[in-house]
């Protein structure tokens, strides 16, 4: 019999994620704060539940996907959390992005009460989500992760074992250097190339195909040549984000001299009111830092 | 008949570009400050010559693929220089990363012997200049592009028209800007995973197919863990292109947050003494920053 799914945090990636869950055959329960995304999940066949507690009792396997350390604390571990409504043998995942000495935590609290805990974040923004051609990094017991395999292969595509808990949000805190580094630049460099009298859309022809390819350049030009900043990743997220990578390398005692940089400038978008846009919105902060507007689509013809 | 081609400065990229011109059936002549390469093109059919002025002399099409901006200037305008073999209707071609500013000025001066000058810069590394798959961005005259195509796509698989004389400089100095920036991320992350505890060959598994995914990371990675830091794309050629780059930003008034930092990674690098290691290599300034050195493939067995 398939196992049954609990999924709690029906965001722009929960919602995506649980549905694909549920379209690969899994009986699903989901929970969620505003009632919106429940009501659609349940339209197409999954079950409410009012309380993680009570999506934890009739689940073999609980999933939570929610914006910060705090968050996944209070879900899992506090009043009417999983952990009341588990039982030995269930098993927890968390696709949130969380500090990597919180999942330890919350981990070694589980399995007090035998109840396995994975930490599995995602990468691949809600295009990916959907599609359900996520990378998913996960940490925590080997035997627990491959007896998962085929549910995460419901959600995603690459699906690496990092290795022990809190291995997956460590690997998690890497991809967010690298992602985050690639926004700043895109923006430093289209903007460089219109300042330069350049077209940057020109520009980003020429260079996506050489040693500068990434995801961003395939994914976000387009976007933000057609003035459209709306997420996407949302900036408070790459923010906070940036924080555990910044926190963790501090605990261990790793200088990132250029994340930091980047990170100020996120720090300096959320200060300048856009903390919705996309990230790769962090434009909008050089654009005010160079005092040059870049050019849209629309008004170029 | 097929346009006779001369090519100047045979090194990392230079060479493997002219074979492709050759093997592509165009008649070929080569000059190079050192002779090996030249022995080498000349064993598989090239001629030699032994100035700029005597390859321009019995060309259709000059390429030059020098170091830096006064080499260009030197082998195009200097004593023995393409300008003083060529004849009204030639073509020059710049395949070099030099300032925008030079390839503008190099162009005006020999548009006024009516000759027309590209200027093409590539991205795609000794890996791409072999197979044929390089990035070839490129400014000046339409009409010269248009002619010069067919040789363009011997050489290269996305070649963009970017716009008027020195645009395509502009368009690799925006390449450059990506480019440095994921060699530098890539570093941090390397190091954080295993400051952190966890096995950095499987953190780069688990990113490279999300939203973090890069050439960089396609490519360097297995490099780096088998100990391998020689170029591919030398330190000092990034160095350089970036310092073209904080030139170019400061000439236009462009504020560049990011690639500042960055260009002090290879300053640092430059003056540890790893010149001649590949760009990938600047992991090795972050390895003395946090006094933690990268354990080797082969130490891990």
């Amino acid at each position: 019999m398939k196992k049954r799914i609990g999924y709690i945090g029906l965001g722009l990636m929960g919602k995506p994620i649980a549905r694909n869950i549920m379209r690969a055959g899994y009986p699903l329960t989901v929970h969620n704060r505003s009632q919106a995304p429940v009501e659609e999940l349940v339209a197409d066949g999954a079950q409410p539940a009012d309380s993680p507690l009570a999506v934890a009792e009739v689940s073999d396997v609980v999933f939570t996907n929610l914006p910060d350390s705090p968050d996944v604390e209070q879900v899992v571990l506090g009043p009417n959390g999983v952990i009341e409504g588990c039982r030995p043998g269930m098993i927890f995942i968390d696709n949130s992005t969380i500090k990597p000495e919180t999942a330890r935590s919350i981990a070694s609290k589980l399995a007090e009460v035998d109840v396995s805990a994975l930490d599995a974040p995602v990468s691949g923004g809600d295009v990916g989500a959907k599609a359900g051609t996520l990378a998913i990094m996960v940490g925590g017991p080997r035997d627990t992760f491959d007896s998962i395999l085929p549910i995460f292969q419901a959600m995603g595509k690459t699906i690496t074992y990092v290795g022990e808990s809190g291995a997956g949000q460590v690997a998690k805190a890497c991809n967010q250097i690298m992602v985050a580094a690639q926004m700043v630049a895109m923006g430093e460099l289209i903007l460089l190339a219109q300042k330069s009298g350049v077209d940057p859309r020109r520009v980003i022809d020429a260079i996506q195909g050489g040693a500068a390819q990434c995801w961003a350049l395939d994914v976000k030009p387009q976007r933000i040549f057609a003035g459209e900043r709306q997420p996407g990743f949302k900036a408070y997220m790459q923010h906070k984000d940036l924080g555990i990578v910044l926190d963790t390398a501090r605990a261990y005692g790793m200088p990132l001299p250029a994340t930091v940089v980047v990170m100020q400038l996120f720090e300096a978008m959320l200060q300048m009111g856009m903390e919705d846009l996309d990230n790769s919105g962090v434009i909008g902060v050089l654009e005010v830092m160079a005092n040059e507007r870049l050019i849209l689509e629309a008004e170029n013809q």
